[in-house]
C-alpha cells in the first residue's frame, strides 16, 4: 500500500507513515480549531517536500485571501501555480469581480455540486494533482443536511477515481462532538478531529485520528500547537480533555 | 437449533457457539468501530473455512473496492467468486461505469428496496448463500427515517425466508449510544454493538451482544482489537467504558 | 377482585396475587429485555395451567415463526389451538403467502386498526379468550405518534369490555427510560418495565411495576433471569441500576 | 377568604387548611403516581363530609369504570348521585354503547371544548357543585399543544365565576420533571406535582405544592402512601428526591 | 440619570437606588415564583408612595381577578382608580361579559397587539402613566415564537418613548434555565430572575438581577419570601441554588 | 501585517497586540453580558485616540438612545460625527418618526440585508470608516437561521473589501454556549466570546478569545469589569467558570 506524507511534523508519525493513498479524510472540527491551516500545510507539505501536485478548493474564502493566508506562514504559492503544480478552485466568487477574472478555475455555481465537480475534474487533470483539500465540504449541504451523504459519496467517486488522496475539511459547531452527521462520517475512508477545549479557564489543542482505513494509527489523543509555521503535533504526547 | 458459526475469533465464544440459524442480527457502531471488517470477516470465513457461500451486498462501496479492501487482510474473494461460492450484490454503481459492467449483480435502482430485493434474491439462489451481509441498511432509510422498520422487516423476510443467517450494518452518529432506531432495534432477531470510546484520551474497542435470539449469550462488554487479520475479540476480558 | 395468575414464576409475588382482572398492562422495554417472552409465557400459563384460553397478536412476527419461537422455550400451542383453545392473530402476513393461507385469523389490513380490532373481537369470542398479548402495540402507531392515545383507548374498550385481562407490548428505543409516551402511559391500568442495563460492563435484567390498578404491589427493582423454560423473576432480590 | 377543606389527610396542613375557594389547581405527575386517586377523594371529601356537591368530568374512561375505581375505595357515590349531590360528566363515550345511555351528563362532542364546556354548565347549575375534577384536561389538548393555554382558561373563566374549587389532571410523561407545558403551569391558580421517584431500586411517592395563590403553604416535599381507603399524606415527613 | 424606586423592601438595595427611568425590565420566572405580586407591589408603591400613576395590563386575569388578588395583600387600587392614578388595561375580557363593560380601559382585540398598544397609549396618557406593568409580555406570543421580540421591540418604543418605566413579565416554563428566549432576552434593557428552587426537599425563593442598563447592581442571588403584606428580599444575604 | 488597536483596558493585551487588520471578528455572548458596551467602546478609541473613523449599525436601538447610551460613559459622540469621524446607520427606524429624520444613515428596509449593505457602503466611503460595529448580527437572521451564514460572507465581503476591521456582535441565549451556529462560527474571522456565569449565587465576568486569524492570543479565560468609563479586562488574570 501507498501511504502519502502529510508532512505536517507530527502526524505521519500517529498514521504509521502517512495516509493511504486515494482516502478521502475527514476533517472535523468546530471554529478556530486550525482545519484550515492543517489543509494548508498538507498541500504546501506536497509541492514543496514531495513533488505532488495539490488542489485547493476554496468555498469559504476569495481565492486571493487564501494566497494571502498561506504566504503568512510562508507558504508563497504563486511560483508553484505558476509551472503548474498548484492550483486554487475558486468556488466562492462564482467569477464575480475583477480578481476573479484572473483566476483559472471558477466554479460557475457554487451553489451546484456538478458545477463544482466538473471544475475540479478540469483541475486535477491539468495539473496531475496527487492531493486535493476541500474547505469546507459542510458549506455545499449546510442548508440542506438530507443531500450530504450524497455529495460526499460523489466527491469521493471523483477524487478516489482520479488517484487523489484528499482532506474535505468539516465545520462543526463549538458545542457539537460529532464530524459531521452519520452521512458523512461513514462514507469518509478516515477520520481526523481537531479539538479546541476549555480545560479549568485554559484553551488546550488537540488531535484525534478516529479511523483511517487501510492502516493503524495511535489510539490517543495527542497535543498540537499553531505556530508561525503552521501545526506541530507531538506524538510522544497525550492529553485528556474530558 | 443449528448454529452457525462466525468464524471471527472469540465472537462463537461470546455468543455460546455462533449465530442461531436464520437471524437477522443488527450490526450497529459508530464510525470507525470495524463493523465493515467484522461483516467481511463472517462472509470469509463462511466460504474459507465452513463452506458456507455468501453474498456482500456493497451499499457504500464500490465493489472494485470491496474486494480491494478483503484483500488487505488477506481475504480474496475472487477465485471464490470465479467458483460461484462468493458474490458481491452491486448496490452502488447502479451500472454505471467501465468496472460497473464486469459485475454480475447490479442492482438497477440501489434506491428502491424492491429492485435491490429482486437483485439479492436471484443472487442467493445462484450461489445458494446461506451468509448475507448487507453494508450498510442505514443507507436504505437515511432520509427516510419512518420507512426504517418496513425496509427491515422487508429484508429480514426474504433472508431469513430464503435460509440465510445475515448481517445488517447499522450506522449511527459518533455520539449516539443507540442501535439505529427503535423500528429497526425490534425487528432484528440480534443486536451487537461495536464501540470506540476515548476513555482518558485513549481509543478503546469493545463488543457487546444485547440481544440474540434463540441462545444465552454473553453478558459482558470485551475489548476487541483490528489486526492486519481482521478483528480478534477477546472473551476472557471484559471493559468498563462508562 | 378477581386476579389473573400470570404463572410468571416471581411475577405474581411483586403483583400481591396477580393483575386485576380486565386490566390493560403496558409492558415497556428496549430491544432484547424480554417482552415477547413474557408475553407468550404469560399466555403458556393461561393455557397450560390456569385453563384460561389465550390470543397473541402478532405483528412483529409470522405466525409460524411465532410458534417455533414459543416451541424454543418448551411452549408446544398446537394442540392448544386445535382444540380452541389458543389463537394467534396474525396481523404481519396480510394474508400473503402460502403459510399465511392456513392462519385461522388473518387481518386483512394490518395497518388499520379497525380491521385489526374486528378479527380480534372474532377470536376472542371463537374460543372465549381471557387472555390477550398484542405483541406490539407500538407497530400500531410507531409512524403517527398522535394517534396513540387513541389507539390505545380502543384496544382497551374492546379488551377489556370482553372481559380480557391483557398484555400490550410497548418497544421503546434502548436510550429512552420512558413507556411509549404520555397518551399511551396514562391509557393503560398496568405499567411493568423490563430492563436491560450496562452496569459496570455487564449485562443486567430487571422489572419493576410502575402502576397496577387495582391492587398494591412490590415497589422494588427486582432482577430477573430468561432461561431455557422462560423468565424468572426474583420477588426476594432487589436490583440498582442508576 | 374561604378555603375549601380537600379531606385527603395531611393534604389540608400542607395548605394551611384547604385550597382557597374557586382557585383551579393543577394537579400534575406522571403515570401511576395517584392523580386520579386525588381527585375521586377529593371530591368523596365533599359530598361525604362537607355537603358539598362534586362533579368527575371523566375524559379517561367509562363513567361505569369510574364508580368501580372509586367503589375499589370504599366511596359509593351511586346514593349521592341520586339525591343529586354528585353527578359525572361523560366525556369518553360520546354517548356511544349501552350502558352511556343511562348517564346523565353526556358531553356529545368531546373533542370539543365548547361541548364540554355546555354539559359541564348544566351539571354545574343542577347540583349545585362546589368542587370539581377534570381527568384529565391533558386529553382536551394532547395533539394540539398550542391550544393547551386557551382551553385552561376558559375552563377557569367557567369554573371560577361559577364559584367552584376544581383540580385539573395534568398528566405529563414519566420522564418529564414539568407541569404540562409553559401555557398551563402559568393559567393554574395552584400546582400540586405527585412524584413517584425510583431511588435507589425502590419506587418512593411524593407530593409537592408548587404554588396556590391566595395562601401560604409547606415548602417541603412530602411522602404519600396509597392505601386501601385512598391517599395519605405525612405532613410532618419531608423526602429528598434528587 | 433618574432612577424609579420600586419600592420594594429590598429590590431598590440590590439595584443600586432603583431601576433607571425609561428602562423595559423583563421579569422572568416559572410558575409560582412570584412574577405577577412583584409587578403588582411595583406598581402599589408607585402610586402610593411616590405619586407615580401606574398602569397594569391584564392579559392572564380578568381585572375584577386582579383588583381582588391585590386587595390580598392590603393593596386596595379602586380609589386611586377613581381618582385616575390607576388603571387596569384589559387586555382579557375583549369586553365580554357584564363585568367587563364597567371597565374604561379595554382591549378590544387582545390577540392584536396593535389593538393592545393603541389602548395602552391612550390609558398612559389619561392618567400620566410612569409605571407600567404587562403581565404577561409572553402571552403575545405564545403560539408564534418568531414574532416575540419584534413585539418587546414595539411595547418597548411606546413604553420607554412615553417615559414610562415597565416591567415585562415573561412566564418561561418550570424546566427552562433561561428568560424567554434569545430576541426577548437581548432587546430588554433589565433582566430580572425570579427563582423557586427545590434544595432537598425543600422550595427556596430567590432572586437575582442579570442585566439592567444604566446602573450597576448587586451580582449575587439573593433570597426573599412571600408574605402577607408582598415580597421581601434580602440584600444582605446570599443564596446558592446550583 | 497591520494591527488595529481596540483601546479596551487589557484587550490589545490578551490579543498581541490589536485586530489584525480588515478582520471580522464575531463578538459572542448571552444577554447582560457587554457585548454593545464593548462594540462601542471600540468605536470610540477609534475616534478619540487613534484618529481611525469608525460606524456603529444601530440595528437593536434607536439612534438617538445610542448616543445617550454611548454619554452615560462619557463618549460623546455628537462632535466626531459632526466633522464627519463617526457615523451610526440606522437600521432600526426605518425613516419612521421625527428623530430618524435628522439621521444621515437610514437603511430604508432594515429586514432586506442588501438595502443595509447598500447605506452601510454610503457611509464607509463618506466618513473613510476604518472600524465597523454591527449590532447585532444576530437581528438579520433571527428568524431565517438558514441564511445566517450568507448574510454574514457578504457582510465580510464589503466590510474586509472596503478596508474596515468590524466587530458583529452575536447574541445567544442564557443557556447556549456557542458563538451563533456553525454557519455564523465558521464564516468569521475571529471570535470573541463574553460570558456571565453564575458561581455559587454570584455573577461573574469573562472573556476569551477563542480565534483570531493572522495573530496568536491569549488562549485564558480572563475576567473583566464593567465601569463608569467601560470595560477593564484583567489580561493577568485567568478565571475558571466551569
Amino acid at each position: 500500500m501507498i501511504r502519502i506524507k502529510t508532512g505536517i511534523p507530527g502526524l505521519d508519525e500517529i498514521l504509521n507513515g502517512g495516509v493511504p493513498k486515494r482516502n478521502v479524510v475527514l476533517l472535523a472540527g468546530g471554529p478556530g480549531t486550525g482545519k484550515t491551516i492543517m489543509g494548508m500545510q498538507y498541500l504546501w507539505a506536497g509541492i514543496s517536500e514531495y513533488e505532488e501536485p495539490g488542489i485547493y478548493v476554496a468555498l469559504e474564502e476569495h481565492p486571493v485571501q487564501v494566497r494571502i493566508n498561506m504566504k503568512q506562514f510562508g507558504w508563497d504559492v504563486k511560483p508553484f501555480e505558476e509551472k503548474g503544480f498548484f492550483a486554487i478552485v475558486d468556488g466562492f466568487t462564482a467569477g464575480i469581480g475583477e480578481a476573479a477574472k484572473r483566476e483559472k478555475y471558477v466554479v460557475p455555481a457554487p451553489d451546484d455540486v456538478y458545477s463544482l465537480v466538473d471544475t475540479l475534474r478540469r483541475a486535477i487533470t491539468d495539473i496531475g494533482a496527487e492531493r486535493v483539500v476541500i474547505d469546507s465540504v459542510t458549506t455545499l449541504y449546510l442548508t440542506k443536511p438530507s443531500i450530504a451523504r450524497g455529495i460526499v459519496l460523489q466527491l469521493k467517486k471523483v477524487l478516489s477515481g482520479m488517484g487523489c488522496t484528499s482532506i474535505l475539511v468539516s465545520q462543526v459547531s463549538v458545542t457539537d462532538r460529532g464530524f459531521g452527521g452519520p452521512g458523512v462520517e461513514h462514507a469518509a475512508d478516515g477520520i481526523i478531529r481537531l479539538d479546541l477545549d476549555e480545560i479549568k479557564g485554559q484553551l488546550q489543542r488537540s488531535i484525534i485520528v478516529w479511523k483511517m482505513r487501510g492502516t493503524a494509527h495511535s489510539m490517543r489523543r495527542h497535543p498540537f500547537d499553531i505556530t508561525d509555521d503552521g501545526i506541530i503535533i507531538y506524538p510522544d504526547k497525550s492529553i485528556i480533555t474530558e
